[in-house]
């Protein structure tokens, strides 16, 4: 298995520098890919996605299986002609979301779930998420993993990695497109054995990059940390690390400096969308009467269309009007912060500095 | 007074071609004015109402006054400014909005309204209004008018032109701003004779341009002729004749046809948001199930970035998922076919065969 990661650089913090090298085209790590749930990054066309120097973006297998269906997205020659993206797609296995549903059983072959009203239940398994994948045609498909609640009794953390290894063995045997990666997925909920264990578990199958699962919702940063430091010296050097759902700038910072080279997280557009602007001096709610009569732009550092065009006055309006047009800006600059942030993380590597570049942006932003 | 509009045609059907000469550029006619109410053509960046062919918006007093206020706007460098928007801009006097509230008082010195809650009464004169509008910097402003209901009662129609030329005088007295034009508007409801009377009013006061008030909303077609008709021959020719709050495409045609030059309207962008759209045959709800699996653009015909770029089984998805997306795409689809129509109109003109052309068109899409 070709390796699609060239590490470039490894930090004296424990940072990594690299390249992913995808069919359509090189993406430089760390990379924080913007979430396209249905198909689209809410409120932005392409090209503003693109402007935003985003390369690779997520999609939700689950919800395109639902709406419009991964037989009608293949038909129309996959997720990338659909969407008119014509850079690299990563499509998660659809499990997060079943396994958030508060209806759904887990059995051996799959968890069963039940789709649209009216629809017979779905048995997403391995294979078919697999298959739904490829329908997708994404240049990175992830397995099908058995996603915990948090928290979670070790006992049932000590079984589910153990069914989680054996979908992941299911989904590598059922994967069969030569264009599309296939990265496997490390359980354990907060237990460090189960962490390593699983980490053994899933490196044992080979996969083209892994993933670090189950850190993503309300656990805070000190658990990220270990997390991210119990299972990242189990996975081998040379391939790329995904950290599933993760995370805000802090996050970032502190899973790049334990050696995590990829990232993916709706907040920057949900806050967008919901008024919360990430700037050079930490967040700001966009909708406070503070920014009524500000004349300055959102981020007087970033280079947006929104912060090169537009006040904060402006936003506030848009805002206080309804106006769909405030999500639009307030997403183009929240994904611009994003990718300025990874460009900054990736130039410190580049110059060994992370560590004092992390420092100033906590210091900037918190 | 110099005349901004250069007439430099008129069809043998009576439909005109000019250039309405303003301070940020040439504006060709016939003309649509795309609506941005609030300061924003609802769900477009600037860059996406200018790439659809628009030169000219309309922007909503009423609306600026309440929110972020017409003073804001003028201490942070005016409207165009505000909202980046380095086209032409017409507001209205904000009556129209007035008028149609539950809660207004006409009185001989302006309408009385309940602006937002906790505050007190405002009372909307015609200098105010004028105020308002140099304060948003707007190129063209229009005069404080009566807006009746419809239908009206005769007795009330005569007395309400006589208050309408009252108001108007005292617009144009209180008007004072020499980069900026100023509208008057004829008034009168569904009688000919008070049409004429209000028209030879209007005229006699002297204005930079004309509009015929009164007959946006829901009076039909037939209606829509008549006033037009009994209007537009008491207008001085060489001035720019405005039909406000029209309309559908064969609104605009007939209107045209009757000498008319310029419209604005809500329903392309209004339309667009629910899944509406314009095409070479006809109108369609993109909602409909006949579009889920249609690889085909919304019009063939039609060179918008939504055409270009998008299927109509994309548009689908996206209205079905709910995606702000969807209805930014929809709108730069309508806007364009709104101001492919007025080039169509304007080069038929040119030809000097636009009742072919208005046939045609009307064969198209009905």
């Amino acid at each position: 298995m070709d390796n699609p990661l060239r590490l470039l650089r490894t930090d004296p913090s424990g940072a990594r520098r690299g390249e992913l090298r995808l069919a359509r085209g090189g993406v430089p790590t760390p990379v924080f890919m913007p979430v396209g749930t249905s198909g689209a990054v809410k409120a932005l066309l392409p090209d503003q996605v693109r402007a935003s120097g985003a390369s690779l973006i997520l999609a939700n297998t689950y919800h395109l299986l639902l709406q419009p269906g991964h037989e009608l997205i293949r038909k129309l020659g996959g997720l990338h002609r659909f969407m008119a993206w014509d850079g690299s797609l990563l499509t998660d296995s659809g499990g997060f979301q079943v396994f958030s549903l508060p209806k759904h059983e887990i059995r051996e072959d799959g968890v069963v779930f039940e789709g649209r009203q009216g629809d017979r239940p779905t048995t997403l398994t391995p294979e078919l998420s697999i298959a739904i994948q490829r329908a997708l045609g994404a240049d990175i498909a992830m397995v099908l993993d058995e996603c915990l609640p948090y928290p979670c009794p070790r006992e049932r953390a000590a079984a589910s990695i153990e069914r989680t290894a054996r979908w992941e063995a299911r989904s590598k045997a059922a994967h069969d497109d030569p264009h599309q990666l296939l990265f496997g997925i490390v359980q354990g909920s907060t237990f460090e054995d189960l962490r390593r264990r699983s980490a053994e578990q899933i490196v044992a199958l080979g996969f083209d990059g892994y993933a670090i699962g189950g850190v993503s919702v309300g656990e805070g940063l000190d658990l990220l940390k270990r997390v991210v430091e119990w299972t990242a010296p189990c996975l081998p050097p040379e391939r790329a690390r995904y950290l599933m759902g993760v995370g805000l700038p802090q996050d970032i910072l502190a899973s790049v400096e334990r050696g995590i080279d990829m990232f993916d997280c709706v907040i920057p557009t949900r806050y967008a969308r919901g008024g919360t602007l990430f700037t050079a001096r930490g967040r700001i709610r966009i909708e406070h009467r503070n920014y009524r009569r500000d004349g300055y732009p959102v981020d007087l550092s970033c280079d947006c269309h929104t912060c090169r065009t537009f006040t904060r006055a402006y936003l506030h309006h848009l805002f206080a009007a309804d106006e769909i047009l405030g999500q639009v800006l307030a997403t183009i600059h929240n994904l611009r912060y994003y990718q300025r942030l990874m460009e900054r993380i990736r130039a410190a590597i580049d110059a060994g500095r992370f560590a004092a570049e992390k420092e100033a942006i906590l210091g900037e932003i918190l």
